[in-house]
């Protein structure tokens, strides 16, 4: 044990010695060989120590920038997909940051998370890969709802795509309709409002006009999945430098688009219950409502 | 390796060489000891080994009438709820019965997802947990999707709760309002239109007439947690039945949910597409759409 802790200090050493995300980016081309020094530890924490925030080096950090070239990539990749890029663009960091047991899990797991699950347009799958994450690390309940919760708004609220990739994957060039340049990103942007993937990809693709299955969908949703990716590990780290015992995360409130409906329909009702953290608003509008409910402000 | 099958193949031969339900659950009761021997091998395979239908032996099939009262006692556990209590229990019946590497993953990981995640009424949880063992399992694309997208559709439509507990867990002992007995539970159950949490609970508890945060909730999800994590059993052994190479899964057809709405909203409009595998109307009904959209026969 006292064996592995060491080598992953010197790991630790080596990134944050210095300071800062260039610094990390050094350290990160050359990772292969510390990789290699990690994938089969003798001694040390194993899968079923979990979760793994106890075998996190004192002082770890991830480096958000440096997950998103690699989500994006990833989505790209044969059964990737959004679900694929979130979860193994993290869990490589963490393998090649943090070693055991991060190395000791298979970076595929997430392929399955694809499209909304399978393709069934349910939850997006680069949030369902980085909830993954998160569940994997936070040991506190309340610190790892809140995060959960925090993710999901925060997702509904944003304006994606933003991300610009370093390299244009060979699958995009040349096929997409629409201009993602850096300078141009702003013109496409939409918030996806709810965090279902049949939703979020439905709106956007409407609003720019292009099929849900053709290529500027996929340019969207990858460089998204690079957003998501880089948000889990901002979050991570938030909570990694909370110094309360057990740590603990800060949510941002409910704010109106839930609030107002939750007056009428709370949890203890028993005519119309809603047990819900989600945003409401977005698919229960006026617009979509019975003429005899009440109009929301 | 070698050692580590063969103790495999000996607990797989106890439990099938007469067959049968009866005997496997003999072969259950003693199981604490049997599953000590496979808890910490020296050989054999890692959770890096994945997917894990490569290393069940031959033959192997998992008991889902076993698994069905662990899930329920475990949504009650402090921190339970339904992914755990289906997760949990699929994932520990794993171990005990198929050792390496299901007896190396932490059975705590599902405890994330209670509430349609985090509370968040998102999917439901018992799904959830269910989705992540099929992955842990099927190794082939085709396969896992058909399988993820029928388990979905399955509980769109299915009526819950069915299942009666051996022992109903103290937790929910004289608190409940309505009568869960097993003569009874036809009268309470409901289909949930919705794979998502907050549907699939505030339509089950309208129609009940009771609170989304009572005692009667929770004996309603807790036996609906037992119900998927024997479905989930079932269809993973239909697909470890397969003969064909690679293993194929035959998923029930899209229905009349979705298959009139997407003939005009394909994936490959540029005005309205919608890629989504989910029945649209329970959430998309007549009542919910503006005026000027057609009538849904």
């Amino acid at each position: 044990m006292s064996k592995n802790l060491s080598r992953r200090e010197i790991i630790t050493r080596a990134v944050y010695a210095v300071g800062g995300a260039a610094t990390f980016a050094s350290v990160q081309a050359c990772g292969s060989s510390a990789a290699t020094t990690t994938t089969t530890p003798t001694t040390g924490p194993t899968p079923k120590d979990f979760p793994y925030e106890q075998h996190l080096p004192a002082g770890y950090r991830l480096d958000p920038a440096a997950v998103k070239e690699p989500a994006y990539h990833a989505y790209y990749e044969a059964d990737g997909g959004c679900c694929h890029g979130s979860y193994s663009a993290l869990m490589k960091h963490l393998a090649a940051t943090a070693g055991a047991p991060f190395d000791q899990l298979p970076a595929d797991f997430g392929r399955f998370g694809a499209g909304g699950i399978a393709g069934y347009g349910s939850i997006c799958g680069s949030l369902l890969g980085g909830l993954l994450v998160i569940n994997q690390i936070v040991s506190d309940k309340t610190a790892r709802n809140a995060m959960m919760t925090d993710l999901l708004r925060w997702y509904e609220g944003a304006s994606f795509p933003s991300y610009t990739p370093a390299t244009v994957d060979a699958a995009e060039t040349g096929k997409t309709t629409l201009d993602f340049s850096a300078a141009n990103l702003v013109n496409l942007q939409t918030t996806p409002g709810s965090h279902l993937c049949h939703a979020s990809v439905s709106g956007w693709c409407a609003a720019r006009g292009v099929a849900a299955n053709g290529p500027d969908k996929l340019a969207r949703c990858s460089r998204l999945t690079a957003d998501v990716a880089a948000k889990v590990a901002e979050m991570i780290n938030t909570y990694l430098a909370s110094t309360t015992t057990p740590k603990t995360y800060a949510a941002a409130a409910i704010d109106s688009r839930s609030n107002t409906c939750l007056g009428c329909h709370p949890k203890t009702s028993t005519t119309r219950p809603v047990a819900s953290g989600m945003a409401c608003t977005p698919c229960h509008s006026n617009q979509s409502l019975p003429s005899t409910h009440p109009v929301i402000p």
